[in-house]
């Protein structure tokens, strides 16, 4: 970070067991303890997340927002590569290898989390609808296409780079998105991947951190 | 951009009709066209995204990719990112601005698009489907919600922040995907917002490109 103000984000005091260890704040928590930068979390009740509060500073009625003094984010993409703008770890300083670790920020929020979402979405909001029938084996094709393309590309790196960056921390939280499913725990190779990069102490803190504000307002 | 290395994308050369002024490196012509940047489109026949040659740049087997020297990158929002790099008008200087902009890119691709693209899916892709007549009001009311709380942070506004960014040309984009449908023309002051974007110069610029291309090649 460039100053010394304060970090704040922004959670939410209770989730349903579902959403524990899923909710994006994850994100942003993980990124700040990879950086070793303190913050503050403000912890929002079910239902404040839409009003008038919360969408001045999160147009979308969701979680997390970011604020640093003067900057005022939302969107865990932006926030992680703001907070990588000072951490190597997330955005290596070489332009080559720091396009690279954008490019797959990007990737999964846009080109595999909107599949996996849909999944969830079936399970988890719309269990028993009609339409999910003839829907869900479409939607698992879809995601088990875009897993396939994944473990295509990772095939024996660590990372999908040379590193691990900002690109492993956003496609590790997009993937847990599945954690009721095995369609990721089908592949090892996923599978493996996913697990090196929740084992860095840095995930385990935010984890850590994430169940305990749900655990002080139960 | 940071040296004279020629640039470089990828597109497609010829796509259906519903395709055409949406296929995502318009999104790259136009930030570069925003920026001044000459580039080269290498044109891929349509199946040959899903080859090895592409997915060697493009993970996922689509378009664009973008290349500048040692630069290699895809996903459109990393792209436009680095883009904006060297360009005030989509990525302002002041950090705060910046941040501002950055967190746009990031909504307009993971906050709005996949709610939009859900609908375009169900139309295009899915047309007369049984499962698509429980499901499609359902997919229509989040998209409403989502372009309602989008109309509700504009206001007066003539762009999502005091000026023009990288994040009204992805947002912009993104509110394409519904120009066969009434979802954006009903609301008076998403479709201003949507078309004084699209009156830039560049933007113009950057469709007739893509356009002309898809002409060259029928």
């Amino acid at each position: 970070m460039s100053s010394n103000d304060a970090v704040n984000i922004t959670g939410f005091a209770s989730v349903p067991e579902f959403a524990r260890g899923l909710v994006r704040d994850l994100r942003v928590r993980w990124a700040l303890e990879e950086a070793g930068v303190a913050y503050q979390a403000k912890l929002l009740a079910q239902g404040e997340q839409k009003g008038p509060e919360n969408l001045r500073v999160q147009p979308f009625g969701q979680v997390p927002a970011f604020g640093e003094g003067r900057i005022e984010m939302f969107e865990t993409g932006a926030i992680v590569l703001h907070i990588g703008e000072n951490c190597e770890t997330l955005l290596p300083k070489d332009p080559a290898a720091r396009a690279r670790a954008t490019s797959w920020v990007f990737a999964a929020l846009n080109s595999v989390e909107p599949y996996l979402t849909q999944i969830a979405a079936i399970d988890i909001f719309h269990a028993g609808e009609a339409w999910t029938r003839e829907r869900r084996p479409q939607v698992e094709a879809s995601a088990r296409e875009r897993l396939g393309l994944l473990a295509d590309w990772l095939g024996d790196r660590d990372y999908l780079e040379d590193e691990f960056t900002a690109g492993d921390l956003m496609m590790t939280t997009v993937l847990r998105i599945l954690r009721h499913t095995t369609l990721v725990t089908e592949r090892p190779l996923l599978a493996a991947y996913q697990a090196r990069c929740e084992a860095r102490p840095a995930f385990q803190r935010a984890l850590a951190a994430q169940l305990a504000d749900f655990a002080a307002n139960d």
